[in-house]
């Protein structure tokens, strides 16, 4: 099977999604990547199913139109309202079916875990997908609004954050958890409060991570496939609004300077 | 000077404005109110310049064709981008020639904190209208991003609330302000960890009293009317999106059910 040049297209309400494309960018070292952050209308956690569906088409639509080879929905509120596996025939991956794969192959004793933004709770996309694969497995939620702004202040580690992260998370570990699936792409920014909190015997699942995986499995069997021109990988970044704080967030995600974002009306 | 029996267009990003409408409720008791909150593209407190001067725009237009007689910006952030005085004859009130006025003549010393979204504070527009006011006076500014799900949460007063309170407003208290604009309207649900902070000895000022203040000033000069119709007062709630916390918040607020809102497309 010969090479496929096009770009992976990622897309997320904001600059959280850069958490995934981080772990993409090192699992798929010779990609092309576009991302599209919908920092105008962010954040989606707190919209209805009907309006985040609304933007999430328009998300996908506009990555098809550059000509991308597989769309990664890094966004978990989109995610819960945005199953389908294929666009105009290209593969989408979401955090839904890899994060519930994930969770429940590293959970000993299938009590898991789940925190995200107020739409994700309430989707309970999480819950039906872990239970179609495993009846009995029991799955705790919690909705954190107060994360993101946390993680986009950069307070990871600190004491406010470690008490309110307790705070969140007192029921889930009351309730004997072994595994929490981080359903939102800015918790992989608080890990440290986070780890601190849940301790060494309840395993943390990270969205980024899992599409890594179901990517890789699907590019084995021949579903989309890798470049093989020898270019050297190249990043586009596109955003609806020009966010104040993207340059720093981005520095902080990636560990170095993203390229200029390029402003989109959708 | 005969009545004007038209409602009042207030409007704001999201639902914190109801702070604001509480207050006007409260002074002109006999007036009709048409709320619009854009809960479809909250915060505001985070976007470009550009975006939330075409958002206020939208929603302005929205209360104009509604047949309002005169219009509210509860919003901080919108206010900064929106100065007009007037649209199509109608009267417009932002909160920040009211606020900064305020803040003017409360303050003893004339050193003059100021806290709100990122947006506001990087848009100056507090600082400018009082330094016009007053070039002496001194005014410090801290961008509070956690402010605003900490009082959707509900946590006013609470220990967590009162350590990030106390965190933002620490160079401010060094600074020695004497007065301190809450240039949010999310800021007076959690009053009790601000005033709990600042002591007795900073003076507070609110947006929605502020306004008020110059809506009856407006009113006495007859460039706006009462109702005389001797009606019952109503209140009519439009959201762009079906937010999931509405009806909490808006209890919270108001002290009561607020009337079931009508979902319009901007």
């Amino acid at each position: 099977m010969s090479g496929d040049q096009r770009a992976i297209g990622v897309f997320d309400s904001g600059i959280g999604g850069l958490t995934v494309l981080r772990v993409l960018q090192a699992r798929f070292p010779s990609e092309h990547f576009i991302y599209l952050g919908d920092t105008a209308r962010l954040p989606y956690g707190s919209k209805s199913a009907q309006t985040i569906r609304k933007y999430s088409e328009q998300n996908l639509r506009a990555l098809v139109a550059q000509g991308v080879k597989a769309i990664v929905i890094a966004c978990n509120t989109a995610s819960t309202q945005m199953r389908e596996p294929l666009i105009d025939g290209i593969p989408i991956y979401n955090t839904i079916g890899p994060g519930a794969k994930a969770a429940l192959s590293v959970s000993s004793r299938k009590r898991i875990g789940l925190i995200g933004t107020r739409a994700t709770i309430a989707s309970r996309a999480y819950e039906e997908e872990i239970r179609n694969l495993d009846p009995v497995a029991t799955v705790v939620t919690q909705a954190c609004p107060l994360m993101v702004p946390l993680a986009e202040e950069g307070w990871d580690g600190d004491p406010v954050t470690n008490l309110i992260v307790y705070r969140y998370l007192q029921t889930l570990l009351a309730d004997q958890i072994d595994t929490l699936i981080l359903g939102c792409t800015h918790y992989p920014l608080l890990e440290g409060s986070i780890a601190r909190v849940t301790g060494s015997a309840i395993t943390l699942v990270d969205s980024g991570e899992a599409i890594a995986a179901a990517m890789k499995h699907d590019q084995a069997r021949g579903i989309w496939s890798l470049r093989d021109d020898g270019d050297q990988s190249r990043l586009r970044v596109l955003l609806t609004d020009g966010s104040s704080n993207f340059q720093d967030l981005s520095k902080r995600i990636l560990g170095q300077t993203a390229p200029t974002p390029e402003l989109v009306d959708l």
